[in-house]
């Protein structure tokens, strides 16, 4: 992947200078020094203070200036206003990274005390950690460049933390859970650095087996993304997205603004570029060590071996409830599990070794499954019995496992030999949990990554039969920021989008001639772009039949102006009835982070009352638009219920589709709504559009 | 509540024999014993083995009937073939309680050696526990009666459990995660005693906080409903339900039965009589914990304060998620919340005291909240910082909740000090969590705890105005097990249910009489108990206007005949026509465990493809009908969606209850299919109707 070199010394950092040390240990500036002294760092440590000799033994410099050798990561603890002075000394020396502790900075609101920090870096060419974060830590190099009192437990997943009260709990937490960091990132305000930079570090760092962030909000939702979609295809990105919940989400103009909401963008964003989400911080540590430690699961096709009916049944219960239920097994496997069971045993799956399992039945069970084509993943569970030892099941899984490319995830439920059989566990490779549920949670996150590994890659080829040049001019010719609906059509007509044939008609006898053009029935409603809530005018009549048309146009221009008495009515649209189908809705947005996004979903109820609606980034392929429209729960209404046939899938998405290039192609574009578009068996037509503009 | 006073010596045993004792180390009679005396129990050890002087010290007894003093409680561990005998002698010894640990019957398919257990009980007026059992262990009496290595660490929850090797395991569990338990009952096969039976005892037992259960399955569910009903009005009940999954659910014959699922009544039952419904293990012990600690939460105004925003975003998301979204807070009450904060902390909830928040500013914070009137509940969610110091601020949430009525659940994140104070506050009555959405579904648990205790205590008051015997008329004279539209819609009238004005025509001349005598349009259908998908047959009409009765009538008859020739018909429905409403389906179907159950729901693709329906035991009040229809995820669709106005709730509401009467009265009805029911703003009317009989 592209990647800043700057940024790579903090995978493995050579020489750290604390510009702000100080021999008081009340003082951050000491524990910084003391922290990576007593971590045990190889590297060379230059305490800067103007005032002291020496701290800690370490000899002290004035200025970083001072310091004879070359520096690759400055950390500044002095007060805020320093820090600019400080940093342009940096520059001046050549540091490749600055790590920028101190606070009062954006965060209170300084915003232009920060936009200088990130003037001096441009200047001097070199990359800002923060303002605003408590540090790194590195168990690789064995470096505590924090104010916490120590490294995380020592593992293979990169932590990348937006709080900071949160990041160093956690580093703390690491070591009750056994969950290992390689590195933990406290980014801060995010000024330069963020976390798209360091994830295209992580992603070619050996150390680095899974990155995990907890993020609060991202500051280039786009460029994160693009990055996260190429890195997850090296190695799984799990994220635990705070701030989801719908309190102080700002009310949206349209349809589909009120049905984004933020986190259902991120949603999005994750789900397309193959990022984890996680549910809670424990959730978070638990999948990111499975996903760590295991490789993915590559099929769907799940064994759970059990020594307790119910334990099984528990597993059973949650693998529905993730998603990857268990299904049969055949008749020869089951063969295979019959020899490491008594009589009343049971082979199906979950496979049941009974209470009287010990050692000898897990090892050949686990053995079976794993040796068997038709099995993707293995789930191990134990109920603690005077037979099941988990110091000796424990090792068989581990020896099992090392010769496997198939995932396995272990439930020791017990007391406390089963927890130290566990930490052996999960020191030696295997993902265990207390819970079964829990094991088959990271079971189930070890498939969503297998699935977005074995997906088509499905990259948006864009349509070239679309006319820009029209766009463009209908769009620079409109008056404010509302399309009316037969110019919206004109756009859409010009993406190749199928609209109803339609013209707009000055005056009754025109109305007329479009209509016997067209065939009858018509549908008919005001032009004006004083108008846009054209039913509530009674300026819109349906299945007006030959002989009607006349009256009709009088009779819409008249409601529209007693509806609106100023409205500047530009004629009276004569459209082609498209024959009614099932409805569905087609939007867009454009999100301040992540730029045009698109929304498929059923119309009317469903979508009113339901919300039953999907998303994604823009521009996204026929393949991708399929997806969208079999994520929805009202997908068999598709499909076709009652006896009715499918509709025309094929169709439909060319449609998502050349919309989701149109909102690309022109940033200017807001929102779209394109409801109802009618989906046929043959075919589908957008029977109403509307197109707001920044 | 009533209950058997027999079984309350399990809660504080005086005399226990273990028939089967032995001394070889090696057998369980052995350790069973051993297990009694070295868990410290008080009473009286009688062991049982004709070929044995004395076990561990302890005189042994030829039989149960040598022994000289009484003998509350039986346990026997000897092969299952010798059990009746053994448990005559215990009848004659005049023992209340056997125990049988030993296996082999009903489970492995001895359903008649298990059977003449029970009847030895009912001759001896003796209760069994079991068979297949792992026994019973008790923390306040010390006696650990199983052949698991230890006495479940010590609480205030009752745990009953019908899974043995579960049951064990999680009894270790408990040590971890310092979730102690007061009793652990393995409850087996349940041949006699079962979760009812001790339910009963718990409730009225003081040192039983919280009554928890592992269910599998349950003998006689609606006798279990009814005492959980009674039980959760004194202590909360949680169950873990093993067996959720679809994975082999039957198929059903009704739509309604299709759309039940064993789990789904099974939630009905639960969410109807208080039983709060654990996910998963750790759930199951996070809630019971809470539950036993902590008073209900008595309204919705949730609290949360923190010294980390990151931490306070996760655990307002969880309250989200958790169904406890959390509110503003009063001016007042933020004006109390800045004094213990610094300028930039947040007073608006989540109460961020921020990263500078030590002992004093949490004790201050959680003094106003329980101090305010406005709060029902608190989470106080700590980040381990250099100035939070977790033992002190445990012992100030230890010394506010002592006085408090008001729930608290807490969550310190961190290490191993973390980790300690946490087992303090556990020690000391308040709930802690490393993960603060754990925090969070505790006090979503508390809540819904609160909710229950404060329903309106709606009982089901019989409708008298209906007529039984008009109903037991048409059931007993009907042939088959299908009764047919008109038929089902007579028995609906009877009990007071609105159905369409019909009735059935030999003729065409007779169907025009009744047509011109009902109204135009009509509706007409073929009445034959061979064809019961009409609409295949094509024989329904509906819009049937003046005029065209009579050729309809032939059409519908020989359209039938040519579906089935040899069907049997009785005519032709003739049938005011209702006009078209919001359609919903009521339905009802006799589960084996809980007898009459009512389903209510949103009619066509809603219930087609979203299946979105909700179930309660029948009978329920016009109040509960209305609670079932504000379930619904349609629910917007009944209240009215653009611009239409609401139903008469009131009215569905009372068919409900009336039909949920009418099931209640004549268990001989399998299944009812109501649908759809058309509800209109005055009113609803029943437009088609299925009844099918045992």
């Amino acid at each position: 992947m592209q990647k800043d070199e700057r940024l790579e010394c903090l995978l493995n950092p050579e020489s750290i200078a604390v510009i702000g040390a100080s021999d008081n240990p009340e003082k951050l500036g000491y524990v910084i020094v003391n922290n990576i002294k007593e971590s045990g760092f190889k590297g060379k440590i230059y305490p800067i203070n103007p005032k002291v000799e020496s701290i800690l033994g370490i000899n002290c410099y004035k200025s970083i200036k001072d310091v004879p050798d070359e520096v690759e990561i400055a950390e500044i603890v002095i007060p805020a206003k320093a820090v600019a002075g400080a940093m342009r000394e940096c520059g001046e020396k050549g540091v490749k990274v600055v790590i920028v502790i101190s606070s009062g900075f954006g965060e209170v609101g300084n915003k232009e005390m920060e936009k200088e920090l990130v003037d001096i870096c441009k200047k001097y060419n070199m990359r800002l950690i923060g303002p605003n974060v408590f540090g790194i830590s590195n168990t690789i190099s064995s470096c505590n460049a924090t104010f916490g009192t120590k490294l995380p437990f020592k593992g293979e997943t990169a932590f990348i933390s937006q709080s900071g009260a949160l990041g160093l709990a956690l580093t703390d937490w690491t070591h009750i859970e056994r969950v290992g960091l390689a590195y933990m990132f406290s980014i801060g305000n995010m000024a330069d650095a963020c976390q798209g930079d360091l994830i295209e570090v992580l992603a070619d760092d050996e150390n680095t087996k899974t990155i995990c962030q907890y993020i609060e909000g991202v500051h280039n939702g786009r460029r994160f993304f693009e990055i996260c979609k190429e890195a997850s295809k090296i190695k799984p990105i799990v994220a635990l997205k705070a701030g989801k919940s719908s309190r102080g989400e700002k009310a949206a103009a349209s349809h589909t603004g009120s049905l984004a909401g933020a986190s259902r963008i991120y949603e999005a964003a994750f789900k397309q570029s193959g990022v984890i989400e996680a549910n809670s911080i424990r959730d978070m540590f638990y999948i990111s060590l499975a996903l760590s430690k295991q490789p993915p699961m590559r099929g769907d096709n799940l064994v759970i071996l059990t020594n307790g009916g119910g334990a099984g049944v528990c597993a059973t219960d949650a693998a529905e409830r993730y998603g990857i239920p268990i299904g049969d097994i055949s008749n020869e496997l089951q063969s295979e599990f019959k020899k490491w069971m008594p009589e009343f045993g049971s082979a199906k799956n979950p496979v049941d070794l009974t209470g009287m399992a010990t050692f000898k039945e897990y090892d050949g069970a686990l053995r079976s499954a794993l040796n068997n084509r038709e099995v993707d993943g293995i789930i191990v569970v134990v109920c603690r019995t005077a037979v099941a030892d988990p110091t000796s099941i424990a090792n068989g899984i581990i020896e099992s496992s090392k010769n496997s490319d198939k995932p396995i995830t272990v439930s020791f439920i017990g007391g406390e030999d089963c927890a130290e059989a566990m930490n052996f566990l999960k020191e030696n490779g295997v993902p265990a949990y207390s819970d079964p549920a829990e094991a088959v949670r990271a079971m189930a996150a070890l498939r969503e990554y297998g699935r977005y590994l074995e997906r088509k890659e499905e990259s948006f080829n864009p349509y070239s039969d679309v006319d820009k040049k029209k766009v463009r001019e209908i769009i620079s010719s409109t008056d404010g920021k509302a399309i009316v609906e037969h110019r919206a059509k004109e756009i859409f007509s010009a993406y190749g989008i199928k609209t109803p044939e339609e013209k707009v008609a000055k005056n009754a006898e025109e109305a007329e001639r479009i209509a016997s053009e067209i065939g009858y029935p018509v549908v008919m409603k005001i032009v004006s772009k004083d108008i846009l809530h054209k039913s509530d005018a009674k300026a819109v009549k349906v299945n007006v039949k030959g002989g009607e048309v006349k009256e009709t146009f009088e009779e819409i221009v008249k409601n529209a102006k007693a509806y609106k008495s100023d409205a500047e009515i530009e004629g009276v649209l004569v459209q082609e009835m498209a024959p009614s189908g099932r409805e569905t809705i087609v939007g867009s947005l454009y999100d301040p982070q992540f730029g045009p996004c698109i929304m498929f979903g059923l119309g009317g109820i469903f979508v009113e009352v339901l919300k039953d609606v999907v998303f994604r980034l823009a521009p996204i392929s026929k393949e991708e638009a399929k997806e969208m429209m079999k994520e929805i729960k009202g997908y068999p209404i598709l499909k076709g219920v009652r006896g009715e046939s499918s509709v025309d899938f094929d169709a439909l998405a060319d449609a998502v589709s050349r919309i989701s290039q149109l909102v690309n192609d022109f940033p200017e574009i807001k929102e779209i709504d394109a409801n109802p578009i009618f989906a046929y068996e043959k075919g589908y037509m957008v029977a109403d559009a509307r197109i707001i503009l920044k």
